[in-house]
C-alpha cells in the first residue's frame, strides 16, 4: 500500500478535509503555504504520465472539486494554485498521483 | 474573444505543439523553463473554479494528454510540472482556463 492508501484507510492519521468514493483531500504534512492540501484518487495511478483515457473523468472530477475544497478552506476568493509533479525534474515523491492545492499567500512566478 | 481563442482561430500566431477538437497546446510567450507550454480548452471556461461537472471529461483528457505533449517536447523522462492558477493570489492572468506544463530544468519547491 502507498502512504496515501494508508491515509485513506485511516491506518495513518491525517487531517482529511474532503472525501468522495473516488478521491479525498488532506493537509500536506510539509505545508508550503498557509493552505496546502493534497487531492488524491483512492485508486492508485502512479503518476499523471501513467493515467489512461479511462482515468479522464476521475481526474476531471478532482480538478472540478478544487473549488469546493478551496471554499471549505477559505481560499476560493483569494486564490489558489493546483500543481501536479511528474518525474525527477519536478521532484515527484510518492508514486501515487496527487494534486497539490496551495493558497493563503501570494504565490510567486515561476512556479518553482 | 480571449487571446487564446484568437490563437486557436489562427488570428494570433503561436507555436502550436498539439491540437484536438477540444483543446490545444502552444509555447508560452514568456517561458519560465526550457519547456513551457499552455494546454487550453477551445471552449472558454474562465477559470478552474468555474468549471462544472459537465467539464470533467474534457479537463481529465487535458491532463491525460500531458504525457503525449511531454513526449513530443522531450521532457517525458526528465519530468514536468503541471500548474493551474486560480484567482489573485495565484497570479491568474487570462480569464480562459489554461494548464501550464513546465520542464527541461529542475523545478524547485515550493512551487512559487
Amino acid at each position: 500500500m502507498t502512504i496515501f492508501e494508508k491515509i485513506a484507510a485511516r491506518e495513518i492519521p491525517a487531517k482529511i478535509v474532503h472525501e468522495t468514493d473516488e478521491f479525498f483531500a488532506f493537509h500536506d504534512v510539509n505545508p508550503q503555504a498557509p493552505t496546502h492540501v493534497l487531492i488524491v484518487p483512492k485508486r492508485v495511478i502512479p503518476r499523471i504520465a501513467e493515467a489512461s483515457a479511462a482515468d479522464s473523468e476521475l481526474l476531471g472530477r478532482m480538478l472540478v472539486a478544487s473549488r469546493e475544497i478551496a471554499q471549505k478552506l477559505g481560499v476560493a476568493e483569494s486564490g489558489y494554485r493546483l500543481v501536479i509533479n511528474n518525474g525527477p525534474d519536478a521532484g515527484e515523491s510518492v508514486p501515487h498521483l496527487h494534486m497539490h492545492l496551495l493558497g493563503g499567500r501570494h504565490l510567486a512566478w515561476p512556479p518553482g
